[in-house]
């Protein structure tokens, strides 16, 4: 790749002495003084002029320098084979010449003649020496990648070296001997924050505190500002890595089991499944709004003979809540499936589905997860083999047992699922568990009432750490009776009519559940705040960036 | 499972005779006949009444009949592995006794003592045979299942016999020995449409009208407005099962390249891409709009250091476009990633990626295509190993040399396409192309302009059949330029400052495509219509079901 030259702007000497003044001796000495400190600024701004002439002289110029942007538009086909990734970069590489890509992590320059640059790519770093040598490497060059601004994109090739000590600055064990360093996107030279201090945890600041240094801590909101910033340190590279995981194994997991990935509208007439919490629009004149789940109509595909479906899509609820894991947008995670006898046939492929991706996660992301652990210090989630299952009385039992005063059939506030996630852990060893036969009172009208006693319901939550990741039940699919429910519960029939009428053609008994995917990668990775694990979150005081 | 027993209402005699009217010869002989249908009458009656209460004193009554909901309210846990699907009915399994859940698709009595019953599930059929004998089938329960409601729902189980003709109207070539069979749930007895109707392909209306017989032709808003039922034709079942592959291929793909799978707010701030074609909400005070496509975030994501990025998300456009490829909601297949030399990189990705998902289609789908040709007769597509790219510039020249009046710097026409489409597969053999270096004016925005010619940009539209499927390009990453561009097209660069903002931090060269995924499937088979590949679209006068 060819490249301009750079000319570095430096400052003009300072003009501002006049020396046609009168002279006295106390005078003489601070006018000699003052001839000195000229003296001194012409012979820098003679050196500076040389070296800046130097750069179009330096016949190696051609080696370093801003790429154009007409070099940058596509001016050439390339093999991309020729690039190396940071990650991949190992001792067996050694004396190879290698071409990188990546953002100026830090800059070291020690004297005029050498230079240490770290490179990072994709959460990988390596360090790239400068050292001046005839028709390798010039002054100029050093001089140039010194005022290179962080973050900034480059481009360098070299030549491998594997040092005798141990690298404490980079991920990667080797050093690339720079003998070309192109820029080829400049980052502006203060940025709103840096990724060193985005990147550090509450152990180091502490740390540092305790020996009287005071560190930058990045808040929340700030990061979120500048997510762009905030998304390159390595937790966050992290996290959105196991979120991808965790979504891959979900649907590699349904599809083997013949299920169908299925795509619901959003846009819904009407009042969607009812309730405050929805977002409304007009809707080219008719009254319209968000989808708050895929619920009827992931039942209506049920009803459609695709016999088990999925849907992995933003779900929004315009819910005024303030707490560390309610968001106004997010991914949910939905499955519906005919039943042949019973709920526990659903709750079989919860049980299945999240052990498997448990595992996955421990084995797959164990770079991911490391970096998550490095900033956000947390224990690898406790899960058993064959997932617990309690009921909701047995649940209830346990806190009473433990002096916990109770609504039997009430729902469980944050604090009691909690008290009963610790529970759990103490008497059964694991954070991943299931309730089920929860009150009918607190489930939405679909839901199956039990068979004995209609007072309960064919239905269950998921927990992880103590705080419920998956709602799902058994639903109503008899027309009448579900619209009695629905009734019931205060909902306007008739703006649910066409998915009633569904259930009228025939419909088999079913049920599903939802996950919210980024409680599982919060909740999974134990982070306190569920803003973490949105790439860009939406709460009620947030809709940008 | 247990079964209530259900009592046949029929109709009580007629007893509108008169046998105390005088008598003449005339009158006798009408009054003879009179009293034979009397006699009738009241014996098919008896008959009636004794069948009614031989339900009941049938000893093999509990071998049919309507389950009541309690049964079905997860009354036990019982192994699922004891059903048999539809499906995999096999000759293999001859004299093994099965219990299928399917549909009741059609049934045919043939006298009072045998009846066949066709079990849908999923596509499949199997013909189930009733045939009274002692002990285990019974005359009532060849008459409880005439009276069945086609699309009801039905638990047989039976044993499997092999005939030694070939059956003509169930895809299964076994027959299952009714034992027992009991209803889960029963569909109203008139349905708005017959699956078979809606089943039916415009050939076999043609072909019956020349014989002389009309058949139903179910139009395209009936169907949709009662899209449960149209759902379950074998055409639609294959369509979605389609559907679901190239999803699935699209993530396989990528994920095994390393992109990674985000998931981009679908609220925004502000106004999106910009155009009159948003759709606008309220957001808790804030003016806010649904996005027309993940571009500005996951070019974001790609500021942010994820290197490569896709998506499968909807994508909102309030586009007054009442054609057959346009909705106002369909799913974006999105991808952006770093390039490091030409948005060839890009386009190659596009060329193996769709390559691999044309191949796993034809390979892994065939009975979902043949499905569908069934009903929508079709043309394999023809594509070539390594995809066809022409420049803009030489499109604009094959349609001028075949006499097509074009402006050579505007965009290509519905009609233009279609017609290069047609020239295409005259001179190359393929329905698959890229088209590239489209004139920047009808680009959007963030478009990256040709290095050598600024008229030009380094962007490409993906045909299927002469219709286009997919738009990319290589984006413009200087923050100063970026803003320029958007000024010079209209855009309000405060609305889009975080953006541009992104790119102030170093931002990579970098390019990336948005796919339809409906668009993808209806030309994959050559549908004519995007409606038929959204399970439930969403056009300007239509948001329901």
């Amino acid at each position: 790749m060819s490249a301009s030259s750079q000319t570095p702007i430096d400052e003009p000497p300072s003009a501002d002495d006049d020396s046609s003044k009168a002279v006295s001796k106390k005078a003489a000495k601070k006018e000699a003084a003052k001839q000195e400190k000229l003296r001194r600024r012409q012979e820098a701004a003679a050196e500076s002029a040389i070296s800046s002439l130097n750069v179009e002289d330096d016949p190696l110029s051609a080696n370093y320098g801003d790429v154009p942007l007409s070099d940058l538009q596509s001016k050439e086909v390339k093999s991309i084979e020729n690039w190396t990734q940071v990650g991949s970069l190992t001792p067996e590489l050694k004396d190879k010449y290698v071409i990188l890509r990546g953002r100026v992590q830090t800059i070291r320059a020690v004297g005029k003649k050498m230079a240490f640059l770290v490179v990072r790519e994709k959460g990988f770093t390596v360090q790239c020496v400068l050292s001046e040598q005839p028709e390798l490497v010039s002054r100029q060059m050093v001089k140039y990648v010194d005022g290179l601004s962080r973050e900034s994109i480059v481009d360098v090739e070299g030549v491998v070296s594997v040092p005798n000590v141990a690298i404490k600055g980079a991920s990667q064990q080797v050093e690339i001997q720079v003998r070309k360093v192109y820029c080829i996107s400049k980052a502006m030279p203060t940025l709103p924050i840096n990724i060193e201090d985005a990147a550090r945890s509450e152990a180091e600041i502490d740390k540092a505190l305790q020996a009287g240094e005071q560190l930058v801590r990045v808040n929340q909101d700030t990061r979120l500002n500048y997510r762009v910033l905030d998304m390159r340190t390595p937790a966050n590279q992290g996290i959105f890595r196991i979120q991808c995981q965790v979504s891959t194994m979900f649907r590699q997991f349904l599809l083997d089991e013949n299920f169908v990935e299925i795509h619901t509208p959003k846009l819904i007439g009407g009042s969607s499944e009812g309730g405050a919490s929805v977002f409304r629009l007009d809707y080219k004149g008719q009254p319209a709004c968000l989808a708050q789940s895929p619920q009827l109509h992931k039942q209506m595909a049920i009803c459609g003979d695709f016999g088990r479906v999925f849907e992995i899509g933003p779900v929004f609820r315009a819910e005024d809540s303030y707490t560390h894991r309610h968001l106004c947008e997010f991914t949910g995670l939905d499955v519906e499936m005919e039943i042949k006898t019973h709920y526990s046939e659903v709750m079989d492929i919860v049980d299945r589905l999240f052990v498997a991706m448990f595992d996955s996660l421990n084995e797959k992301c164990k770079k991911a997860l490391e970096a998550v652990d490095k900033q956000y210090p947390f224990e690898p989630l406790k899960y058993l083999r064959k997932t617990l299952r309690l009921t909701f009385e047995e649940g209830i039992q346990m806190l009473k047992d433990a002096g916990v005063e109770i609504d039997p059939l009430g729902d469980l506030n944050t604090e009691a699922e909690r008290k009963l996630g610790q529970l759990v852990l103490e008497k059964y060893g694991t954070e991943f568990y299931i309730l089920h036969r929860y009150p009918l009172a607190v489930r939405p009208f679909y839901t199956m009432p039990c068979y004995d006693n209609p007072t309960y319901s064919n239905s269950f939550d998921v927990f992880i750490r103590g705080e419920e990741i998956i709602s799902g039940a058994q639903r109503v699919h008899v027309p009448e009776f579900l619209a009695e429910r629905a009734q019931a519960c205060g909902i306007d029939v008739k703006t649910i009519e066409t998915y009633i009428d569904s259930f009228r053609y025939g419909a088999p008994p079913h049920g599903g559940f939802g996950v919210g995917l980024e409680r599982v990668v919060m909740l999974f990775c134990g982070l306190n705040n569920i803003r973490k694990t949105s790439l860009f979150p939406r709460d009620p005081q947030r809709i940008a960036p």
